[in-house]
């Protein structure tokens, strides 16, 4: 009975991503969804790409959040298009949640539209929003074991961001251990160990970023 | 549609919790309920908590878990009785997850009922399972913003224990921030600054459980 209506509720939820979907390529926009669990470092991740990369392309951002708009904040001070959204409970954003921003936006002026979702590493990644690549942060205080405990969210991912390595050394962080477990789940996820604090490994995620955004308007141009 | 779906599923899991409440109750066995983020700490508390009480107290432990065992192994390398819940991709326990464990222990035997949730800052908030207490720990990388993000748990906590407080000068953690805003959302909210790798701070936590079983304990005697 409770399974019935997950079930039906992933379904209807999959409908709408895929609308989302159909919409962001017709306005050349590429999507990339961030989760993480709490305090991984998603809007620092959020404000550095923005930094690194807004002279290239035409970023905006989607905030979710239970509740509140620090995080949005953050991203208006960078002076970024950015709408909030405040699930009111809820622990994942949806498709119909990212459906209801789009007046918020000016599509036709924009490449990259970065949805930063609500902390959490399992629920998030069984809701598609219409994104081009699911992205995931793993912080190494949370511990080397975590694709093993939750496997959906590494199984989902194009790409893992190891972050915090500047605390690796107190928190006895088994990169080894990580990278094997995550690729047991997902052989094709690149994974990059970065540092948002120090910036150590973040040009290899902006060159991932740059590269995929480029991939998707020339495939886009033919199209 | 969806909010119905909720209440419902949230009515038909306080009435099982309620049972479970009854059940614990009538055998004087206190439940504690610990919940967290991924990582924060939750298993290494669970074995210093034993380790600390297990001689004025006879103890066993439920392990919730998407998928996998390796935090039963750990406490059963300790001799406690202990149960692994594997919810299959389910997000938080529940009561009946609870009630399904009940065979699995000897609770005539028992006075401590430590029960280790998914990791997880939202979902596990909502759903009751019997317990005594809800103990929550917030780990300092996580970072102090964390009460005003996730309000629930931190409204519907006793206890919350800041872990990782040897982090603390490597990630700038903000204590008093932290506990302003812990406090804003529960004024009741007992809060214990604790390392669960130094040990530091931890016996304020176990003098705390010690008192609330002997508290409950003797409730019972006289009821």
């Amino acid at each position: 009975m409770k399974i019935n209506v997950v079930t039906n509720i992933l379904d209807a939820n999959n409908r709408i991503a895929n609308e989302n979907r159909a919409f962001f390529d017709e306005k050349k926009v590429f999507v990339i969804n961030l989760m993480s669990s709490p305090g991984a470092g998603k809007t620092t991740l959020v404000e550095k790409t923005i930094l690194a990369l807004r002279e290239r392309f035409r970023i905006a951002v989607i905030e979710g959040d239970i509740q509140d708009s620090y995080d949005a904040e953050r991203i208006d001070k960078l002076n970024i298009p950015v709408v909030q959204i405040n699930t009111g409970g809820a622990c994942h954003l949806d498709g119909n949640m990212i459906k209801e921003t789009f007046a918020g936006f000016d599509f036709d002026n924009l490449d990259l539209l970065i949805t930063e979702n609500v902390g959490n590493l399992v629920c998030p990644a069984e809701f598609k929003i219409g994104e081009n690549a699911k992205i995931m942060i793993l912080s190494t205080p949370e511990g080397a074991d975590k694709p093993a405990k939750y496997p959906l969210m590494f199984g989902e991912s194009s790409v893992l961001l190891i972050n915090k390595i500047d605390l690796a050394p107190y928190v006895d962080f088994d990169f080894e251990k990580a990278r094997q477990s995550a690729h047991a789940i997902n052989p094709e996820l690149k994974i990059f160990e970065v540092s948002c604090k120090t910036d150590n490994g973040l040009k290899q995620w902006f060159a991932w970023l740059t590269a995929a955004i480029e991939s998707f308007q020339a495939g886009r141009e033919k199209g």
